[in-house]
């Protein structure tokens, strides 16, 4: 445990705090050191103010940036959707059954999904998701850029006692997106799941995750640094993808019946066409990766006739989330991270934009 | 339609009203005729002041008057859990993605879950019925024999544009629970379910749903008059059992297999012993009816090697609830009930005591 | 019943037949007296020979015809796959579990899929007509175009009691192949599923299994007298995509917020990409109908951020053409079709051509 | 490895072999010398001879000797179910798709369903061992206690490319029992399973598939020794229910709510009970230890109120039996075997009697 912010029974509130914020799409970042603190006495019914420890920093915290994505975002905006830390201050009570059993000096998770409507009938089948009145925390909300943010009861999520904090952040959305991806393919213990991308990100996490729920995993990437980084996650099969035929090495590996599923964490156009190539008959191919204006395109004969599902996959539901820390805090799941200040956000775009990133980055917000 | 009051864009709330009520177990009932109506300034966040129009009477009802189930009930009490009404008056707003997308004038409908955390892991899975914060209309918290009822925003039920509130109310607890017990049996199209108790309050709602949901009925019960009743739903396949033996008409209906699953809503324990002869092979036992002292008796041999399932199945969840309206507003299901006065509860419950009932009672609370 | 061919308890063989043949790829058909019938002597373990009576014409038949598929087929060819008759001759039998429960005289069908290994990955998980060694009637062996053809005991589809052949014949696989694609959206009752091309061969017969399964249907198709013959299953929703935004109507027709299914039955790319358009959050487009050259395009982003999944369905396995059998016998299911003799087939494929056939044509081959 | 026999390309086929029978229920044991061999010309078609290396004993073998189900076998009788060797001569071929991909020298399982028509409702469906055909190895058909038994091409299990024969024996049936068991629960990656008699034969394997699969597992036993097997395949929760209150130990480890699942391996009545009080709310107890007088007896009141599931799992089909082999074969499962000669199974039967056995036996046939 790297964090040196504990957990309170009562926290001192400033009225000011650090934050990085933009105010326009592809403008500078600014590095605040009064941004405002909403203070307890603000906060409505159902909200909580968390104090933020640490927060991971995302490709879609990029994308908002760039506005590159067909969907607008809040601006000025404080962007973040990785955010571990403690419960400040919870606003007044709800009547009834109240959501929260959340007290102040919980540990709790900040995740891309801040609040849904809870009530509609994607929320009540647990598609919160995909609720029209969703919010998203760094995107149509201020995020966990900053060290003190407002976010809601009902969706926070509680973190395992004793995991710690700075491991806590990637999982709760590259974790929770890429275990949530593997659950869509619905696969059988010891059944062959694909994963391009594997040494990334959110491939690395799936590795590990698909290899926690049984799976047989078959890992796509490129250059000896990948390879030995899966190989220390138990990965016996890998393919790089700059070094000959991915589809005929899939089928190789596979006795030449091809993979249950694909998880294609990989952002490019050619990890999608491939895995509709070495899929099995019934495979699934489980989309996560947004590349802004790609498509897939699927033969219909041959998605009829092999009987392919494609399936999107966006983030999870609470319960998703839940069940990811879970398996992470049960030290089946490590990310690959490092530790850097929250001021270091501008910076951590550019490289993330130049490709240059190894690993996941992870701010300290204290 | 036969409620005379409407959808009304406010109301004018009075400070006393209509309500039956009894202060202690198995005690007598009072008419109340100056109860205390929950003023819109008192209502918290997330409740609900609820104009009752009509209200079913359940046999849960007639139980936690009796308090002869092994759980405890507020006291005194205003029962009813199947109440059908609009919305007069709605509590302080939430912060973030309010759940409530109602508005005064609504028709809502009351039922058996007042609430849950919604924030659990059952309610996360949509088990809302099963979350240790679950607050039961009319049990543990005032319910719908009462004109003017305070419920919550997150678990009220939107009742379909123009079904009839009388229609609607027996729906919300007998119709939701044979909905939930039919889906939990998993059935293909066609397949064949067994239902004893055809003929009652829950049976004769359980074989429409089952003809809805495309499923083959054989009907258990007895009489020529639930028979007719039973006929004029399309079921042919109807046995008395009263005359002779049901293990063998039901195999002799199945050509010999058996049915996939029985929806026991008969509470006698013969029922229950008599579904685990006549099911196939992985045919499902849906446990409903709750006799107060009664167990199931499976012999573990045959249980294994006829590899069946036992569910119990305990009313059903918010989007249940929605769907169960849905299918009988779209004309799929009908209730048989007879209308009477809220006076008239104590009379109900006699005659319920004495098995003289014959259909549903709707109770009017105008 | 119009045939008059009965079952009978043991058939004279003859030695030669009527039968309709081509020798090449979109080449002259054959309208053979003579060819030889597979005598019992000859036939093997597993094999039965069957007295077809009626066989249905498929759009299959056609492109096996024309070899416009990716697939090659068998030369020179009896196709035909919706045959309906008698079992006349049953092959020495098995040991063990023999399979065949059959016996001569009993009513069959002969499907798509002629026969399977019943051992691999694939038929374990009965997706048997994704066996790699999967046989096809009228494709890779000889199929129902003829009076007397020879399939297998494992495969063949026992035909419910009573339920006319001439009727049966093109459930064998229109019908299973819209049942089963259905079956693939995994439905709740009362949800919504829309679909295009609704008022040709295969979609009447969608839009009755889907209404027999307890959804709501939305029709698309063009002209009053497709209206008409919906109407008469009871279709209300009816989009006429000739004259207006099906999209928009679609949308219209669930409130805004889209369908939870399409099965799409039309072969145009139009039908695949509108269907995208419309569909709500995790809803899922069954692919079923196939154009040689077509591609699905889908673009990622949408995919995942509404969580669509898109699933190719081809024909159905043994099970589900019980099922889908048993649901039209049930009285749930017509099919709209027009008998003509065995050897009127060159003319029903120049119609199918030119897009000139109204409803289904069944053969006669008595 | 410890066979001395290998996959050979033919085999000389003798006309007397060793064989362990019976000729009345409870009746004496025979080591046979000089018991027939079926030869070559005398199989039929499907059937297959295998040359049995090796053999488990399982307690239904004892069952089948005492004759204390309610169930008949064949007498006399060769018992045993768990029977690894090599395929040693096919029988005549089937027509079409033959079922069999086998060739002599494969190495191949016997397990407990030695046949079923693959034909009816329940064989279409996957449910194998229900078929009211199914031929029962050691049971309705001589087994495994002989060097040379006849099976069926149609269900014998391929066993995994170099995986041991004697490891593999136990596998086929107590390894699929438990892996499908836990199927039945279909439980989340990492929720909790309780597995009573977790150091059992049965009890052992299920602890190690659970991991395997990504479940919690607490396990229940008695013993230092057994809690000592038990850690050794990294259970780290272990209830010994011979000191003190097993339901609240239940609940303690799972912070008072209970366990998601139990597989009850144990054959006593009292693991069943227990079962009942420590299960969450929709918590499944799957039933494979079978008392042969046993009851299960569960409240209905609280059966529906917690929606509890009791599913009895009966073997597993045959793409269990491949998945539970491939497992093990990917070194995630270990069996605690002792291998003896053949000839001392009456011995075994004595000491499975006396309950003196310390984990699976195995019988060297060669």
């Amino acid at each position: 445990m790297v964090q040196t912010i504990f957990s309170q029974t009562s926290y001192e509130i400033p009225l000011t705090q650090k934050a990085v914020t933009f105010a326009k799409t592809h403008g500078p970042h600014t590095i605040e050191t009064a941004w405002p603190v909403t203070q307890p006495k603000d906060l409505k019914p159902g909200e909580v103010l968390v104090r933020v420890v640490y927060t991971g920093v995302c490709h879609t915290d990029l994308h908002a940036w760039l506005g590159d994505w067909p969907l607008e975002n809040k601006l000025p905006l404080v962007g973040g959707h990785e955010g571990s830390g403690y419960v400040a201050f919870i606003g007044p009570p709800l009547a009834g059954a109240e959501p929260s059993t959340l007290k102040v000096g919980d540990a709790v998770g900040i995740k891309w999904l801040a609040d849904s409507c809870l009530h509609c009938e994607e929320c009540n089948k647990g598609y919160e998701s995909s609720c029209a009145k969703a919010q998203n925390s760094g995107f149509s909300i201020d995020g966990s850029f900053q060290q003190w943010a407002v976010s809601y009861a009902a969706h926070l999520t509680p973190l395992p006692a004793g995991f710690p904090l700075e491991a806590a952040a990637p999982i709760l959305c590259a974790g929770v997106t890429v275990y949530k991806a593997i659950k869509e393919a619905a696969l059988l213990s010891g059944e062959v799941v694909v994963i391009p991308g594997a040494g990334g990100g959110l491939g690395h996490l799936a590795v590990q995750y698909a290899k926690a729920m049984g799976y047989r995993v078959i890992a796509i990437d490129s250059g000896a640094e990948k390879e030995k980084l899966l190989a220390s996650y138990g990965v016996t099969d890998f393919i790089d993808y700059m070094k000959g035929d991915v589809v005929k090495a899939v089928n190789d590996l596979t006795g030449g019946v091809g993979a249950h599923a694909a998880i294609v964490v990989a952002s490019g156009a050619q990890a999608y066409e491939q895995a509709l190539q070495y899929l099995r008959p019934h495979g699934a191919l489980i989309c996560v990766g947004m590349p802004p204006n790609g498509d897939i395109k699927a033969n219909v004969f041959w998605t009829v006739v092999k009987s392919h599902r494609i399936i999107g996959s966006y983030v999870g539901n609470r319960q998703d989330a839940i069940e990811a820390l879970d398996i992470a805090a049960a030290g089946k799941v490590h990310t690959t991270f490092t530790i850097e200040d929250l001021s270091a956000l501008p910076s951590v775009f550019e490289r993330m934009k130049a490709l240059t990133l190894n690993g996941r980055i992870v701010l300290d917000c204290q």
